[in-house]
């Protein structure tokens, strides 16, 4: 049971109730993580339709073949089955259900029409397969755990799949620097948990879909997820890369030194370049030291305004040790309650409630300056009231409020989600404007059942500027998706935000990436698409 | 008077002499910094040679210049006249000594000949420049604060100077996400004062030439420098540059986002690429919280392996609030003894000294957790015996013992210093190997003073996997020369470190890329040269 320690006049309970709560052991941390995210993508398999996607390009039948790309033929599924020898690490359509996984996305909402899937077991195989491919014009989807969520990672038409999970070796970790070298199909977990256990180390990103997803895909999507605010982004981390080029040429920069002042840094190019101008076949990272303690604390605050306020000041004095730092407004709690069993974590509503996580490697410091920081909050008046968790089961419970969001907004229909950055101070302002822009327009309603959308949500890592926008309906029309597009990406474009802060461009953003790059930026950034890949055989129709 | 906590039978003395000691407000800790930078500023111009620089194309007569460069003719004066407008703005060569400041390096070592200095005030005036300067195939060389190390920052031969020190505005300061957006000439320095007196944040890099360098210059260097082991390179901390091309194009991508995934990361490029393919004139950057708390201990350990345990447990325990991690070999702490009045920071002498730094937001669990630190390391024997400082100026004296080797290792007669990064393991190897090299060749003694060479010590930022190896010599002498080199870029080369962690290639080091990169590598790299720079006019003969 979740204690509240809340509300104005209960001031003095607080450091009574916050002392020394934390759950200080890294395994239970972890099976906690484990826990809401098995959790979490069960449920993603769960909301999706239980219908086969339709065929992208039925879905979407403006995007056309492009007829420069050679058609399959069975020479070259021999050349390739020469090169990787073994049986079981190429998948042709003699069962056509064997290509599904690889041709469906996690959402279900897009679907290739590959008829081969390649699974090579070293880098020299990739080398070989690209350069036929190459020479052929023979155009290829690179795969990783295929967890995206943009269409990225699954053919168009008939591209050949290239999956990278067979290239899953841990390479070296080292104990002192912390630094990991591994193949690009290493699933995220396994990382994670290979260095808690060498040297009690941790991987510098966390995710949703870590128990699926590769550590070659994150970086190739620039991942960001639930570490960032703590350990920032991959262009810091990642100290090297092993890459095939379009040609099939290995690009080996596989180095390990945080300081390297010598030419220009190239593997930065690949970090997020979603498999268009090469594939990612090693990794190196630098891990940070895996803290000892975690807490979570869950408040309701007044006004977005004070959510700003409150971040500012936890900023300040959790400093080091602050590692998330999530918000949501009361609509996305309303919808979630419906939708989850355990106890709510405060017995008032608020128009905003902010989840902070601290992570340090000391429990008893943290919980202290959890508690100083909480107590004076309180008096400032920023917080109007909280609850912090004094065990595991709590601090799930805690987080599972923010993380049932998404599912609980789907679920009276349907959900129009955008993923956005925008600077904070105007973060929320986007859910506002939309939630105007649908009520003037008479669309929009909680309690008429006779109006499509329920209401604009938002919710997400105000720490890192990034704002989950999900339109709850009860049905999909037209009218809706045409009060919504292009308003919510010229707002975010008005703004210098982006409209893909983690998920990526993909097939779904290709056309859109215009919101948020300027024209000389696209020029440049096609300029390097097509230096890289100038027959642009690397995951084609996507990206720009 | 610094205490000393050591020695193994004193083991319960530590926690009474350590418990509370931080130095806590910001203010005087800056203070500090500030001071001992001073010093090392002022340190660099007495350690240059008092006479002029020879010219750059005498000393290094190999080096031509390419004809393929038109030559300054009055109309071009009068052309940048007209864009820049006001006085003061353009320096010629009417008074010479005029033009000294921006010719000559900061060491004195390198002298270019340029006949005119541009300071633009705004990036439209640069990019008019840069524009006229490309139609005209005139050759450029942007500057900073030119306090680079390898005559990166100054012309080789009569290129124009072009310097941002009239781009010295801050932009904007946004006090809830840390969000800097400044001009490239401001002074880091100026910056990291701005930030702290507004919303007490701190810059995520920190120099010895704080009070010169500019903000654009470090990140078209990468600098690392003192803060890199807690904030991490700039690569991540980096949102948004602004940069004038070499076709006097502006490329505007000033974001202010911690997120966005759309596109390659066109800005990662010219984050090091030291003015070969672009002009900096804007940077957004991410700045932390400033800690409030700051401890500095000094201890002397049995060998290198001892120190490489010290770091890993350092990096376990002090976790968060580990911000520097310095070692010293003894020979490095004897040559030091002779220029230093400060009291010795240890009675005794040990082969390898530590310097560990933390800074945090609570001094007494700053100090309690290094406390917990040191007696446990005391009691397993990684460390002999230890200090710690109980205020600013026996902090700001426990630095100085670190921050003095670079003067005292020249003092003998010259050095030769070489930056480079090593695999951690492999760090101090290099140091044994030269030692080992130079005496068998019969060229080294410490006390015999008819050889040229003292001896080569070994210090630097162990966690960066950063070395500064220095060779302490009486003289310089050819066969020194060819003793050192090519040995430790091919040692260096060996062991897949970096010829130069964090001074860059600029002049210096052009012809050495090889050794720490590929010939893939290079290949790419010249590549992108060519692409936004085929006509080659930005900072020639340096870099690749």
């Amino acid at each position: 049971m979740i204690k509240n320690i809340g509300s104005n006049t209960q001031l003095k309970k607080i450091s009574s109730i916050i002392a020394y709560r934390a759950f200080s052991k890294a395994t239970s941390v972890d099976n906690r993580f484990k826990c809401s995210l098995v959790q979490k993508y069960a449920a993603r398999r769960e909301y999706a339709s239980k219908q086969p996607p339709k065929l992208t390009s039925e879905t979407y039948s403006y995007v056309k073949r492009d007829e420069k790309y050679k058609k399959l033929t069975e020479q070259d599924i021999e050349h390739f089955r020469a090169i990787l020898g073994k049986k079981g690490s190429l998948i042709t359509d003699e069962v056509p259900s064997d290509l599904d996984f690889y041709n469906e996305d996690w959402m279900r909402k897009y679907k290739g029409q590959s008829k081969l899937v390649l699974k090579p077991t070293t880098t020299e195989q990739v080398s070989q397969i690209i350069k036929y491919c190459s020479e052929q014009n023979l155009a290829v989807c690179p795969q990783g755990g295929n967890t995206g969520l943009v269409g990225g990672s699954i053919p168009v038409f008939d591209e050949i799949i290239l999956s990278v999970a067979n290239l899953n070796k841990i390479r070296s970790f080292d104990d002192v620097s912390g630094i990991l070298k591994c193949d690009a199909g290493v699933i995220l977990e396994n990382a994670d948990n290979y260095i808690k256990d060498n040297g009690n180390y941790i991987f510098p990103l966390d995710l949703g879909a870590k128990g699926s997803c590769h550590v070659g895909g994150v970086v190739a999507t620039n991942a960001g997820g639930l570490r960032l605010l703590r350990y920032g982004s991959l262009h810091g981390s990642v100290l090297g890369l092993e890459v095939v080029l379009p040609n099939g040429e290995i690009l080996d920069s596989m180095h390990s030194l945080r300081k390297d002042n010598t030419g220009y840094d190239l593997k930065q190019l690949f970090i997020g370049s979603e498999g268009t101008i090469g594939i990612i076949t090693g990794v190196s990272i630098l891990c940070p030291p895996r803290p000892n303690a975690f807490h979570v604390s869950f408040l309701g605050v007044e006004s977005y305004e004070m959510v700003q306020k409150v971040f500012q000041k936890a900023k300040n004095e959790l400093g080091e040790i602050l590692s998330a730092f999530e918000f949501m407004d009361k609509k996305s709690l309303q919808l979630t309650k419906s939708h989850i069993s355990s106890p709510e974590p405060l017995e008032d509503e608020y128009p905003f409630y902010v989840l902070i996580e601290t992570s340090g490697s000391n429990a008893e410091h943290d919980s202290a300056k959890l508690e100083t920081f909480l107590s004076s909050a309180f008096e400032e008046e920023l917080v109007l009231d909280g609850t912090v968790s004094s065990n595991e089961s709590e601090a799930k419970n805690l987080w599972s409020w923010r993380e049932m969001i998404p599912e609980s907004s789907a679920a009276g229909g349907g959900v129009y989600k955008y993923d956005v950055s925008l600077p904070l101070k105007d973060l929320y302002s986007l859910v506002d404007a939309v939630n105007e822009k649908l009520e003037a327009a008479g669309l929009s309603s909680i309690t008429d059942e006779s109006k499509p959308v329920i209401s604009a949500i938002g919710y997400g890592h105000v720490g890192d500027g990034n704002l989950h926008l999900n339109v709850a309906v009860r049905t999909y029309t037209k009218d809706v998706e045409n009060c919504l597009e292009p308003f919510v990406y010229e707002f975010v474009s008005g703004k210098k935000g982006s409209v893909s802060a983690e998920h990526g461009l993909g097939f779904q953003k290709k056309n859109y990436i215009g919101y948020s790059k300027s024209d000389q930026e696209i020029k440049m950034i096609k300029q390097l698409k097509n230096i890289y890949d100038p027959k642009g055989i690397l995951n084609p129709y996507k990206y720009v």
